[in-house]
């Protein structure tokens, strides 16, 4: 893995967040790394913090359920010429309430941001990774990814569409080489997202009970350097204290 | 089962098709029966039988992506004023593709017609039946709605959306007295839309390789029918010959 | 459905239980039933009441793990000389323990009477229905055929085993025309075993938690009754107010 | 991970193989292997390569089906008296055939050695790790595992019956400490298993089309390395070119 190369996070918020924390390790690894996300603070902070351990970083503000975006990320990609090794589709919105105060405006947009931002990502990872035989294509899943618990309904829908696109693609590209990873994040991650969002249940899982995002990012990198002869396709992770 | 109830069926297209034969068998059960569906023609044709052996029917044209067209299917059904009993979300749209030759429009187009629809209808539905606490409410799925196969990866993935959707109601409903139910139909209906739509694929199955309208129309019956002490959420229906 | 053919239900036990009943039912819908179990005392209680309202039955008494009792079990059916119709392996034998506190004989025991009874009494029925190319076999699983949760682990690993049986025989004979079916009885069922065995648990759920014998004895039927373009291998039954 | 910890491997065989390949890398890791099969003389081959490179291994013959045959094995574990880190039952037996010609004893022993060997090595490894809280215990299992596809039922049926012990397992021991692994290997290993026993298939796979050992290996070490708060429980391994 050298410098030649280069990998993108689409859904890159909080620094402590998993595309920040996906990122900088891409980036210590020797990749360049395009960072994309709504926020231009939130992106500018994680550069910085790339830079400074003498990372390469490229931020692309973008919205991943807007086709005009996705394509403008992929331009700049390209533009820089480097091979594209590694592409993490992490943009994971959840907004639950039970299935009767949910708005088809709600509903839409969760579908929108989980899973047609992926679809068009994919395309475009696709198309770039397709010349070279090679590169890992990721999408973060979630427990609902397999089950769908009210009041998460809306989520897990949009998640079940996700995990089947991502099988989709996998059966479809794999033998094209091109490695389609889909994971399952089963349990909370110990970062500002659910720190804000959920912070209730955040706290009572204790520092032991939440998933710390090294070490899912230790394990998406460990994925990438599988050789093409055993490659995973889907795998779960969860604090050892997850019930599950 | 008496005059005093009725049923909806939402995606009601050709005479030989699983929505227009669970109409039929409503009608047949003595349920006055509301038929929906995008052509106008085709739905009068469905009337026509139905009125032909003295069933009570209702045409409603409705796109079932349009939440104002689902929306005035349920007034209609409210203005008449016999309970619901039976639901059928029958809406089955398939564009099979490679994912590079996939738009952004058909993708969202097969999940708005498979999915958010069912979403549309769902809530309209359990609006319905709360106040009775009873009610059955189907949502018809394929195998794509388990794996994921190019060039079906997009169907796919708005059907495992569907199931999802389908799970998460089920958890919040059946304990209200609602029974939401899932098929998984695998393999190829012996109905118009697969004879035009798949011909190759539809003659090689030959006679017995195909699903029987009326039979697959007999099990949601019996599902119907079934006593909220022992409910089927899921079940699937297959061709004797059909290899899985 | 004629007094012609007949019903084999092998793991038939109290009266209230589920073998008992669909033997009931069977015979009253004018099969002739083999009852089959390790209790002759509760195997004729239930006869008497098949008789009682005459209904055709014959008992024999067998131990599903062993390969004698089976072969004996089958040489009569067909010393009777009526096709067999339906069969029905309802053994189900549940020991929780923490997979520590369980000894090898007990995880093999659990093996043996919900998974190779039914390899032995599978052999037998497709041996049987064969010749005639019809006829539907039915094993009946549990929540724990899904899932392993302690300290049902050991009757989760046999349960695993039954439906992976039942599957790779539907695949095999399906298109030779028999129908295999596996059921995934998810809740108590409201009979004497979940009564005696689970009685805490079994008054926690109370009349309308929990699953109703006849409720279930009529899906078996009808799922009997299907027409072979349009079988359902696999269905789940749940009381309307479980949580799953 | 230091000379002070030890690994078992049960289930080695040809020095071709996962389970030698798998003891290969754990000495090359610095741990001292314990390596157990029915063959001495395949045993005795794999020491002597992990000899040669000055790695550490004692043999242990036994058979993974006789309780008196783990136990001893993990005697001599304890005696050594080196906290043990990774134990691996990889035991894989296979005899396809239609059910109609398999056996009972047949069926049985496919059970015995992929699912009851499992728990008899399970109990004793879980009763050593957890004292110490840590440790992780894999079971490798197979396509089969998830699907029964004729002749492979057998097979399959007892798979399944791992799967969900190791399910059960990771449940009930995770919490304290210990990590609990299922593989699901899906496709043909580049092993002299395969080449022998399914030789024509093996070749039609062609070398781009199976599992290289090592590339097996060294996932098994990436998720044995894992950090507790981010744990996989299972995930699949596949040749790139391999359909599924």
């Amino acid at each position: 893995m050298s410098q030649q190369n280069s990998a993108v996070v689409l859904g890159v918020g909080p620094e402590r967040g998993l595309g920040s924390t996906l990122a900088k390790l891409f980036a210590k690894k020797g990749l360049h790394v395009f960072i994309a996300g709504r926020s231009e603070d939130k992106l500018s902070r994680v550069a910085d913090s790339i830079l400074k351990y003498g990372g390469k970083v490229t931020v692309v503000v973008a919205d991943a359920t807007k086709e005009f975006d996705v394509s403008h990320l992929f331009e700049m990609i390209r533009l820089q010429g480097l091979p594209l090794q590694i592409a993490v589709y992490n943009v994971d919105s959840n907004i639950p309430a039970p299935i009767l105060d949910t708005e088809a405006e709600i509903f839409t947009q969760l579908w929108q941001q989980n899973c047609l931002g992926a679809f068009l990502f994919a395309k475009e990872v696709i198309a770039s990774m397709k010349p070279h035989q090679q590169g890992t294509l990721f999408f973060t899943g979630a427990t609902a990814s397999l089950r769908a618990k009210p009041p998460f309904t809306a989520f897990a829908s949009a998640k079940a569409a996700l995990r089947a696109l991502a099988q989709g693609l996998a059966r479809e590209f794999s033998p094209q080489g091109i490695h389609v990873v889909h994971s399952i994040i089963d349990g909370v991650i110990n970062g500002e997202r659910a720190e804000q969002q959920f912070s209730e249940y955040y706290k009572s899982k204790g520092e032991e009970g939440l998933l710390k995002l090294e070490a899912i990012a230790e394990t998406y990198w460990s994925i990438h350097c599988q050789h093409p002869s055993a490659w995973t396709h889907e795998f779960d992770l969860r604090p050892f204290k997850e019930p599950f």
